[in-house]
């Protein structure tokens, strides 16, 4: 077995967090970061994203730390850099967002470096589907990598054709599970994996926040619970980096039978659960993979009869 | 190791169900109907009830298919049997107690017939609290069984007091998710399971539905995903079968030590996901061994990685 590398393509983002228990200051945020940092345990990884001429020099220094290659992270010299702020509700109950400034965000076009073209793994984060689909295209006339993509509720409602167009074109697609039964009108989500899978991946994982994860392989399901954090913080980018440690690992391995994608689910989950428990990347960032490969075991254990 | 017999001590009712798909007769209902058949399949079962004069025949023929003994089924031949209508919401997100007649129950006083007074396995269903107490009162002077006990939120606004007495008294506590919250006032699972233990029950089971269950044991903690159902039909008697299983299977192995108990909440898990394939007890009823047997198999597949 040979290691691959991943690429990861999405948000990099500067984000402010509340939650009922604490308040962030500006910190790093967005997709891209919390799923490279998580692929990064696993893997070399490579970074498609864009930025501003803000973007902290601390951040670009915590993906670094990784060895994450950002010789795709586009720096628009003239705009700033993509925020969100959001509030959580009682008990994690959903959340609202307070600002978004898509800033530089607004012209991202994510382009494939002629460097990064051959990597066999590749996760397109939750940006329109319209600039998925433009990712997928760089492909044209070349071997397509192993695709993962995520999404997210705004995109099923307002740009559906285009998602459901990206469907056609990918590997293994990952939602949560409310948005698995919009996206199919399921009523359950047992329903919904095997109408998505329908749609077009071969293989679908279902994220289910605090109750775990369902995996929907061609050869079965899996399921898993979410391993049982004490010190809850921040549920922002515990699904991003849920997607990037999944990727991370399958690439790892360089396979993407059911045996490897139990295990990439079930590093995943580890995975997960350390980023919750701080606010950003920071302790998944310190984590290290002693810790993951710890949870991983202890996942083992907490589920094994 | 010798089969132990069990012996489950609870409400005996008719039901009249209405889901948003479909709506039910007059059918056996009550948490010892649910209960009692499911530890049937793993153990010889004994009941405690009370119903009244218009208690079907066919209703008494079903439990008296599954050999459970009957001596301890009281018969008012001047009541009715306890009555309950409830009809789900949208998504089985929550259900509304369209009429409740306690009729016979009114006036119930679980008595323990002395044939029955060594039943080394007890469950005590998810009646008033002093009723539970009242059983365990029974056992002054001799050697107390290993008990199993429910509730629900009633009790927990109501009558408070009484049910933390008794959680000094059992053994094994199952309750679910949202009720683990109410009574410990705990804002996640894996808080309440640790504050439920330091109230008095050595081994404490919380259930998510549809999310599986989570058992805290003095060993450790075990995790268990629900069986993906394909078709949900109604999900009254869920909880009861599978304290009824839970319980069935650690008699007829005559354990309770963490081995024993994770298999137990595997088999629970299995029994519940048939309760719901039907109304009343009938799937639970026509389901056989067997069926059970798969499932546990299934779900050990389903897990495993």
């Amino acid at each position: 077995m040979t290691p691959q590398p991943a690429l990861i393509i999405g948000s990099v983002a500067i984000d402010r967090v509340a939650t009922p228990f604490a308040q962030s200051d500006a910190i790093l945020g967005g997709a891209a970061s919390y799923a490279s940092i998580a692929a990064s345990y696993f893997t070399p990884t490579r970074l498609i994203a864009i930025v501003g001429a803000d973007f902290p020099a601390s951040f670009r220094r915590r993906l670094q730390k990784h060895r994450i290659d950002l010789t795709g992270l586009q720096v628009d010299p003239q705009g700033k850099t993509f925020y969100w702020s959001g509030k959580y509700h009682e008990n994690f109950a959903g959340r609202d967002t307070l600002e978004i400034q898509l800033n530089v965000f607004e012209n991202f076009s994510p382009l494939l470096p002629a460097a990064y073209r051959d990597t066999p793994y590749v996760m397109l984060g939750a940006i329109q589907p319209a600039l998925q689909n433009h990712v997928v295209d760089q492909y044209a006339g070349r071997k397509r990598p192993f695709i993962l993509a995520d999404t997210f509720d705004l995109w099923i409602h307002t740009t559906r054709p285009e998602l459901l167009r990206l469907l056609r074109r990918i590997d293994l697609f990952v939602i949560n599970e409310d948005e698995s039964l919009l996206l199919t009108g399921a009523r359950d989500l047992v329903v919904a994996g095997r109408l998505l899978r329908k749609m077009g991946p071969r293989i679908v994982v279902i994220k289910k926040g605090a109750h775990g994860s369902v995996l929907f392989h061609p050869e079965g399901m899996f399921a898993i619970p979410a391993y049982p954090v004490a010190k809850f913080v921040d549920p922002t980018g515990a699904g991003d980096s849920y997607a990037g440690a999944l990727l991370g690992y399958l690439a790892s391995v360089n396979r993407t039978d059911f045996a490897a994608l139990k295990k990439a689910v079930a590093y995943a989950t580890a995975v997960a659960s350390l980023t919750v428990e701080s606010f950003s990347v920071n302790r998944l960032s310190a984590a290290g993979r002693p810790a993951i490969d710890a949870r991983f075991r202890a996942l083992r254990e907490l589920t094994r009869f």
